[in-house]
């Protein structure tokens, strides 16, 4: 029961070792929140949800104080005059980021924004099955005027652009400059892939629909799955929520999925998606848990980890030849559509869609491309919240030539915007070019990659990333961190080669 | 998902306004330790336990810091001089109480006391099932020392002698004369009736013991006992953990229990038990939440709570007639073993023990009284923790006539003191009487009582009780509270007249 050490720095920075252990009630308050948060979507009955989100909000106002107190700029600023070695100065400028984000914005605003929030969600729940905009349109055009406000906020505080300073809470020194330039060699290029990527799944042999599996046997597959990926079910726990996610704290992670009978790859899959996010977590340097340069970088990097292990590893030949015996065994069936091939054709199916969420890992880049273009139109003020329908539509039918039939299907299935977040998207797609280009990396690091997959041996892919990713915590930019594990800074060029080889060259094998 | 509302006050009483909601953050770090002490006990990973330890401690600083912030004795004193109601009076007063026991005992004594009480509990877990007092009694010299430096401290602050300043932290306004008092009548009262019970006991029919039943359907037994009773499913949860407790908040309460497949009466009664809590937090009055008037009023209320339910109710006649249809039918058995004679004799047995926590309701108080007698010799001096084994034996033989064969049935059987609770065992007994005393006017006040019991029709009880103790929270003292109910502040007699009825009286019917 020891208390955690608090971050190590040079002898002689005393500034430094204060402001660090105070820095404990912020990790404190933010851990009980992830819990509590967890609990809320997996275990709370459904009458606690009013307290809960009483508490959920004054802990987030004591977290509040807790980064914007006097004693914490006080401290900082003086750590700034001692010498410090490399791991504490990174983790006194992200305590500096913290700080600046949340003493930017006045807490009338935080507060407005949060309440408008809750509304533009509530009403966002119901426009959506209706199929009806025009149901959220007033509250959300409230909240966006006080995300723009926050962002005019953030954007001082911090000299950056207004969606730039967004961005940075997602992903710390995101640029939206250096996303243009990454999106622009992407996005044609990926076009250009796509109809011969549809022509050869045209070819494919029609896979029947997947039998109904019952949900105890997807339960111990999910499992065992991972399990063998690396996940330690001594330091977490993997339960059902209505959307799976990620939560808790690096030395207890809560992963979650869901269960469909009709298809059990969904929850697999998902857990196979969160159990990539988990492994991160819990391999953060552990000698810095509860300061900010021993968390995750950023959402880039935690998505490309997810990604990593669903996308890359999750739907390869090798993996798929360890999965097929382990389901043919956890779900006591046999045959050929039981096989590996069969599976890699479930798993490798692309096709022009209306959902992201549904998305395959060749069209997912065109959905987000667009919100991102829209997301920056709807802040800078180009695009007024109420001509979002339309130019939703547009843009789906000019990315992948698919018309949403209705709202429904169009520009309200994601949460995010009503909820308040913006500068989010660009992160998916960036986790994805992060993916391959980790993954990569790996491959030639270790010679034997596919076959230690296919034996069902990840020890030398998560031994990888422990060293080369989840140890560096918030150390590293995120460039830095892609350059020192890969030789280069973030680009699309392996996920380009992965889709040609996986969707093109493999697709006639 | 509305805040909930600043505790109600006369119009013109800002000061007291502003006490009120700025004691909310208060409340909110309690609920988050509430639910995160249950999730550690239920849930968490075992590799969670360091860093959950750490998130505790870290939320119980932040939270003595807002209890004894200069806003709140400021606000304290202003609103002292406002005009208020009663019921925002008790609250100021119960404010008061808590900043008085916080501010009471300087930060350094209330680390040290933790850290020794940490140390201490961790040499008991290795001391008792080792049978070896000589293996804890550092430690526990050490723990007692910063007791009593504690209670010292707070005797100053709450102008109160030691114990009864320990005393009121878990029973507001207790005080020792008056248990005395209450104790020099129960004590030879019961003694009396105790060789009569026995010889009765000694007379009745071997019964088989029970047989094993499947977790799962003791589970559903619980669940179906709970919800009779008018545990409500969507305001709590009911789960496992190695001691059976009642946390979380009321508005959603979380209740545990531990399954025996060799005996199904203790999962099922440590449930009954622990609905008989949940109850009442959840009944408490639902204007009030997160403001101390609100809370529930003290461990002998809320022990009489679990105990009504429990030992009142739980193995009445009335109950068991209710109770042995829902037996057969959750375990598919039948024959007389589960007729609600047998059930009866099962659930009133008595027997000198020596294991507190085994023992049935007319020994108890035994157990009670002699730890009573020795915490308070231990706090005063008058004995030397390295005094305690044979004190303790000597106190067994003495009350019950009962000699322990070493300290693990002896003084090392209970977690309290190892854990630095002194003044809290007197609460059990004084929560037997209290429930006695509850149970005797809620019978007086609903004419058909038994036979709606024995229909499994608990909601004129639960009625009552809501009505008489739950929605007064803390507005009243435990007496004020006891004499509104039943006519009378707290006193014996109807618990010796329950115990005289049920297992003399009632014995030969």
């Amino acid at each position: 029961m020891s208390a955690a050490p608090a971050a190590p720095a040079a002898p002689a920075a005393p500034a430094y070792e204060a402001l660090a252990a105070r820095w404990r009630r912020v990790a404190a308050l933010g851990d009980a929140m992830a819990m509590l948060s967890w609990d809320r979507q997996t275990t709370m009955p459904p009458g606690g949800a009013a307290a809960r989100a009483d508490t959920l909000a004054e802990l987030a106002v004591l977290r509040h104080e807790a980064v914007t107190a006097p004693e914490i700029a006080d401290l900082a600023s003086r750590a700034g005059e001692e010498p410090l070695d490399p791991r504490p100065a990174a983790n006194l400028r992200e305590i500096r980021r913290l700080r600046l984000h949340a003493a930017a914005v006045p807490p009338g605003l935080v507060a407005a924004r949060s309440r408008a929030a809750s509304a533009c969600e509530a009403a966002w729940r119901e426009a959506r099955p209706a199929d009806d905009f025009a149901a959220v349109a007033e509250p959300f055009a409230r909240l966006l005027a006080l995300v723009r406000e926050t962002a005019a906020a953030k954007a001082d505080a911090l000299g950056k652009a207004p969606y730039d300073a967004l961005l940075d809470a997602y992903e710390p020194g995101g640029a939206s400059a250096r996303i243009d330039a990454v999106f622009a060699r992407l996005e044609p290029a990926l076009a250009a892939l796509l109809p011969e990527i549809l022509e050869r799944q045209a070819r494919r042999p029609a896979d029947p629909p997947p039998p109904p599996v019952p949900v105890e046997r997807q339960r111990a597959l999910g499992r065992r799955v991972a399990a063998a990926l690396g996940f330690d079910f001594a330091h977490g726990r993997l339960d059902e929520s209505a959307h799976p996610f990620t939560g808790g704290v690096p030395d207890d992670v809560r992963l979650t999925t869901r269960y469909d009978e009709a298809d059990w790859t969904s929850a697999l899959m998902g857990t196979v998606h969160e159990t990539g996010h988990a492994l991160y977590e819990r391999g953060l340097p552990a000698d810095w848990r509860g300061q900010p340069a021993g968390d995750a970088r950023g959402m880039t990097i935690h998505e490309s980890q997810s990604l990593l292990v669903e996308m890359q590893v999750g739907r390869s030949r090798p993996f798929l030849e360890f999965l097929a015996p382990a389901v043919r065994e956890a779900f006591g069936v046999s045959g050929p559509e039981w096989e590996p091939e069969a599976l890699r054709r479930r798993a490798t199916r692309v096709a022009r869609g209306l959902v992201r969420v549904d998305a395959d890992e060749a069209t997912y880049p065109f959905h987000v491309t667009m919100r991102y273009r829209l997301e920056r139109a709807l802040l800078s003020g180009g695009l007024a919240p109420a001509d979002l329908p339309g130019a939703w539509d547009e843009a789906m039918a000019a990315a992948l030539g698919v018309r949403p039939p209705g709202d429904r299907l169009g520009c309200l299935q994601d949460i995010h915007w009503y909820d308040g977040a913006f500068g989010y998207f660009p992160t998916y797609t960036l986790g994805a070019l992060a993916a391959a280009q980790l993954f990569a990396a790996a491959r030639r690091a270790v010679a034997d990659m596919d076959s230690r997959i296919a034996a069902g041996d990840f020890a030398p892919l998560l031994g990888w990333l422990r060293e080369n990713v989840h140890a560096w915590g918030s150390f590293l930019d995120t460039d830095a961190l892609l350059a020192r594990a890969t030789g280069a800074p973030l680009s699309e060029a392996d996920f380009l080669a992965h889709i040609r080889r996986r969707y093109i060259e493999e697709e006639e094998a």
